[in-house]
C-alpha cells in the first residue's frame, strides 16, 4: 500500500502525525548523535563547577550556569523556584592522620553539615565505640571524655565482592524487572526514618555530654572510597561535634590497632563551615512552549544537587546534562509541540527528594497537616498523609520523565506499576529501539524525583539505564567524576529523552494515570513490631 | 592389612616414614588451624610497622622485628645478610590541590626516590605533555618552563572493567595453567628494560633543562587508587625534580580542564627525603637445623619489602607472615627434619628481585661480567649472562618454595615447567588436598623471587593462590591493608607451606633439577626489531 493511498483514505488523521513523529525522531537522532553538546555541557558542570550540595555557594553558581544554558538555548519561562531548605555548608580542606603508634596519612571526608575544627588540628586518642541506637549509649557512658569516637562496627575483612566493577544489563537482567511490584506497606517505616533522623541529634548530644571531641564513621564501601553523606541540614538542628568519614581500610586499621595495643592517636582537621546567607534552595524551570494552551505540559527532570566527595557527575550531573541536552536538541530542531515541554532541575534530592516535593506543593497538590502534628513529623510524613488535595495545576501535567540512575545509556523504561501506560510508552520508544532503548518493563524504581509524583497519582517515570560502575564505586563517592561518564551513553540518553518528550507532547493520547493513592493498610496485619528495629 | 603386619614386614623402612609424615601432617594442620598466630603476626607487621620500602628506616625496624620473631620461635642461625642496594627514601606528608579554576583536594603520592618540595607548597600551572620516550622530547621543547608537567596520556574515560572485584579460581581457571610453557626469548627485552630505566634519568634531565618544576603521572588503575612505584634508587641516579602520581580521576580532570579552558593551577607538596645512613639492604635468614649435615637444605621465602602507598599487606606481608608462621608451626611441633629447613625474607624484590639474587651470588652461583661491560649493563644482565658458575653451596639447596601472589589460600603449586618434579610435589601435597590445595600444574609464574633460582637451574617453586582482590585493587596500592587479607586463607597457606617444607626436608627423594640454563637462541630468528618499541 502506497503512502498516497493511505493519505487519501480515512486514516489520514492517524497517518500524518505518525509520519511527522518518525521524521522528528530521525532529526532528533541526527542532532543528538552527530552534533551533540552533551559531554561539553557535562564538562562545564562537573569539571568546571564541580560538586553541588544543596544550598551551598557552589550550587548557586551552578544555578546561574543552568539558567544561562536554558536561556542560551532560547527556552521560555526560565527561572528559579525557591523553597525553604536549611543551612548552607561547605569545606575546602580536611585531613586525618594517625600520629601514633606510627604515622599514616588517611583518606577522609568531613560529614556534611557537621561543624569543622576551625581549620585547626584536633589531636586525641581514639576509642572504638560502635553506637547505632540510643540503647547503645549506656555501655559507653563515662568512657568517651577527651576521645575521638569511632562509632561504626569495624568488621574484620573486606567483603568478597564477586560482582563485576563495570556492568551492562543483559536482556535477562532487564526481563527480571518486567513484573508488577506487589505493594508493601509497613507503618513502622516512617517511624524508623524519623528515629534515624533524630538519632543523629541524640548521638551528638550524648557524645558532647560525655566530653568526646569528634566522631568518625567507616565508609560503607571497601577500596579507599569515601562519600560523606550527612543530614543535619535544618536550621536549629546543627550538631556540635565535628564528624568525619574514613575509608573502610583506614577505619579498620585504627580499630585493629586499638584491639592489639594502646589506642592510636589521631589528628583531625576540617575547615567546614556553615553559610546562612539564605536558607532557600531553588528548582530550575524552563519551558519549550506548546501550541495549544489547553493541552497541558509534559516534563523531564533530574536532580541538580549532589554530595561533595566527587564532582556530582554520574549522580546526577549526568541526568542534569541530559535534560539540558534534550532541551537543546528540541529547541535546535525548532519543533513546536502541541503541549508545552517543561525542563526541571531539582535540588535537595539527596536529602529526601525535597525539590520535586516542593514543586508538587507549589503546583500540583498538597497534603494538609493534621491538627496537633509537630513540625518535624509533618516534615517526614508528607508522602503518607491523606487525603491528597489537588491544586489547579494538577490536571495540566501529562507525563514526567526522570533520569537518575547514573550515566548509563537508556535500555528502556520502567512502567512503574502503571501497566496501562506501557503500550503508549512502547509506541513512543519505537523509533529509538535500534539505539538500544527497547524494553518497557512493568517494574518500579524508587529513591528519586518521580516518586512523589506517583504518590499523588500522576504519571512519573524513570528510565532503565545500564549500571556501569555506578553502584560498585561511583555513587556518592570521591570518584564520581566525568571520566566515569561515557559519551556514547550520554548521547543516546539525550536522544531518547528528547524523543520521548516530543512524542508525549504531540500524541493525541495521554498516558493513563494511576489511581489516586489512598491510605494503605498494612500488608501483613498480623506482624508484630520488632523491638530491635530502630 | 594391619599396621603390625606392615611393621613386621620388609616394607618397614618405607612404611614408618610414610606414617610419620602423615602424623606430622595432622599435627601441622592442628597447630596451624587451631592455634594459629599468623593473623596476629600479620597485624604486628602490617598494622604495627606498616610499609617497608627497601633501605628505608621503616624496613630496618621491620628487620629487627623479624629477627626477634625467628629467635622467639627458637630457630638457629638467625641473621641479616647485607647486600648493596642504594639510597633510603621516605615521606610523611604530601598533598596535591587544584587551586584554579576551582579548589579540589586531590589524592596523591610522591613517586619513590624522587625528591620532595622541602615540605613547601610548589604552585604552578600545569601542562599536559604526554612523554614516554626520548623521541617525544622535541615536541615539548620550549613549552615547559615554570610548569608542572603531566607526562601520562590522560585517556578520556575509565575502562569498562567487567572482571569481578574479588575472585576465587574455578577448577577451569586452574586447569588452564596446566600446560608446559613454551620458551620465548626476545633479545631486545633486556635492552628495553635498560632503556626504560635510563629513560627516567633522561626525562628528569630534559624537564630540568626546560625549566619545568615537577612532573605528575596518572595512576594505572581507575577508582581513586595510587601506588607510587619509582626506580631511581641507585646512588648517583637520583632525579632532581619531584615526581607525583595522581589518581586517574584527578589526573583526567586536570587534563580535561586544560583542554577546555586555561591551564589549571596546582599546588604540590611533599616532604620526601633521602637517607644515606646505609646503602645496604638485608635479607633475613633463619634455620630449623636438620639431623643430617650432608643432606643439604630446603627453603621457603617471601619478599619482605613493599611499596609505601599501603601497608605492604597482600604484597607481601602475607607471604612474610606465612613464612614466619610455617617456621613457628614446625618449631612448635618439635620436628627434627633430615635436611635443614631455611626461612628467608628477601628485600629489594620490588626493584627487580634483588635480594634473592644477592643470596644466589652469596651462596649458590655467580655469572661473571664479561670484560668491557659497563656497570649498569652488568647490573641488568645478571639473569642472561653465561656460563653460570656454581658455588660450593649450589648442591646444598634441594627445594625452594616462594609465596608472593597475594594473600589467597593455596590451591596447588606450579611445577614451573619442571614436569619431572610434579609427582613428588603431588605426593607431598596429598595430606593437604582436603584443605583445598590439590592441583599440581605444569605452568610457570614469573616476577618474583623463585625466578632467579630457576635461572641457575635450581628447584624454585611458587604456589597457586586464589586471586582475591589482589589485581583489581590491592597490588601496590593505597588499599594494600590487612583487611584485604583473610584469616582462613592465611592459616591454610601457612599449613601447606609448613607441610611442603617438612615433606621436602624428610623425603628420601629429592626434587629433580631442571637442566642448567645455557644461552638461549631467539625463538623467532626471522623477526625484525620494532623501531617504536622502547
Amino acid at each position: 500500500m502506497s503512502f498516497l493511498l493511505v493519505a487519501s483514505a480515512a486514516g489520514l488523521s492517524f497517518a500524518v502525525p505518525a509520519l511527522a513523529q518518525s521524521s522528528d525522531a530521525s532529526r532528533i537522532i541526527d542532532e543528538g548523535l552527530n552534533r551533540s553538546r552533551v559531554m561539553l555541557t557535562a564538562s562545564e558542570l562537573m569539571d568546571g563547577i564541580g560538586p553541588r550540595l544543596t544550598a551551598s555557594s557552589n550550587i548557586r553558581k551552578a544555578e546561574d550556569w543552568a539558567l544561562a544554558k536554558f536561556q542560551g538555548y532560547g527556552l521560555a519561562n526560565v527561572h528559579r523556584e525557591p523553597w525553604e531548605f536549611g543551612r548552607g555548608w561547605s569545606f575546602d580542606n580536611a585531613s586525618a592522620t594517625m600520629v601514633a603508634p606510627r604515622r599514616v596519612r588517611m583518606t577522609v571526608i568531613p560529614i556534611a553539615w557537621t561543624p569543622g575544627t576551625n581549620g585547626a588540628a584536633l589531636r586525641a586518642p581514639i576509642i572504638v565505640a560502635p553506637i547505632s541506637k540510643v540503647e547503645h549509649f549506656a555501655a559507653w557512658r563515662g568512657k568517651l571524655a577527651g576521645r575521638i569516637v569511632l562509632v561504626s562496627l569495624p568488621g574484620s575483612a573486606v567483603a568478597e565482592d564477586k560482582n563485576p566493577v563495570f556492568q551492562r544489563f543483559s536482556d535477562k537482567d532487564i526481563a527480571e524487572e518486567d513484573r508488577y511490584e506487589l505493594p508493601t506497606y509497613d507503618p513502622e517505616t516512617l517511624d524508623r526514618r524519623m528515629k534515624r533522623f533524630q538519632f543523629a541529634k541524640q548521638l551528638d548530644e550524648f557524645l558532647r555530654g560525655e566530653g568526646a571531641l569528634a566522631w568518625v564513621r567507616k565508609s560503607y564501601r571497601d577500596g579507599g572510597l569515601v562519600s560523606g553523606e550527612g543530614y543535619s541540614y535544618l536550621a536549629g538542628q546543627s550538631p556540635s561535634l565535628p564528624g568525619f568519614e574514613l575509608t573502610a581500610e583506614d577505619y579498620r586499621r585504627l580499630a585493629r590497632l586499638a584491639k592489639t595495643g594502646p589506642a592510636p592517636t589521631v589528628e583531625l582537621m576540617s575547615d567546614a563551615r556553615f553559610d546562612d546567607t539564605s536558607r532557600m534552595a531553588n528548582n530550575i524551570i524552563a519551558d519549550l512552549p506548546g501550541s495549544d494552551p489547553k493541552a497541558g505540559y509534559v516534563m523531564a527532570g533530574a536532580h541538580f544537587d549532589s554530595w561533595v566527595a566527587g564532582d556530582g557527575a554520574a549522580d546526577n550531573g549526568a541526568g542534569s546534562a541530559v535534560v539540558l541536552e534534550a532541551a537543546r536538541i528540541l529547541r535546535q530542531l525548532g519543533v513546536r509541540p502541541k503541549r508545552t515541554i517543561r525542563f526541571a532541575l531539582w535540588e535537595g534530592e539527596e536529602q529526601g527528594l525535597l525539590g520535586s516535593r516542593a514543586y508538587i506543593e507549589q503546583h500540583l497538590a498538597s497534603r494538609p497537616i493534621p491538627a496537633g502534628m509537630d513540625g518535624l513529623t509533618a516534615y517526614f510524613t508528607w508522602g503518607t498523609r491523606f487525603p491528597i488535595q489537588k491544586k489547579p495545576g494538577y490536571d495540566q501535567l501529562k507525563a514526567y520523565f526522570n533520569m537518575d540512575n547514573g550515566s548509563g545509556k537508556f535500555r528502556g523504561i520502567y512502567a512503574e506499576n502503571n501497566s496501562a501506560a506501557a503500550p503508549l510508552l512502547r509506541e513512543w520508544m519505537a523509533p529509538y529501539n535500534a539505539l538500544g532503548a527497547d524494553r518497557i518493563v512493568a517494574g518500579k524504581t524508587g529513591g528519586t524525583d518521580h516518586v512523589f509524583l506517583q504518590a499523588i497519582g500522576l504519571q512519573g517515570f524513570q528510565f532503565i539505564q545500564d549500571p556501569l560502575d555506578y553502584e560498585s564505586r561511583v555513587h556518592h563517592s570521591n570518584v564520581d567524576t566525568l571520566d566515569h561518564v561515557r559519551g556514547d551513553d550520554m548521547r543516546q540518553a539525550a536522544v531518547v529523552m528528547a524523543g520521548m518528550l516530543l512524542a508525549a507532547a504531540n500524541n493525541d493520547k495521554e498516558l493513563p494515570r494511576p489511581p489516586l493513592p489512598t491510605q494503605p493498610t498494612a500488608t501483613d496485619p498480623f506482624a508484630y513490631a520488632d523491638p530491635d528495629k530502630l
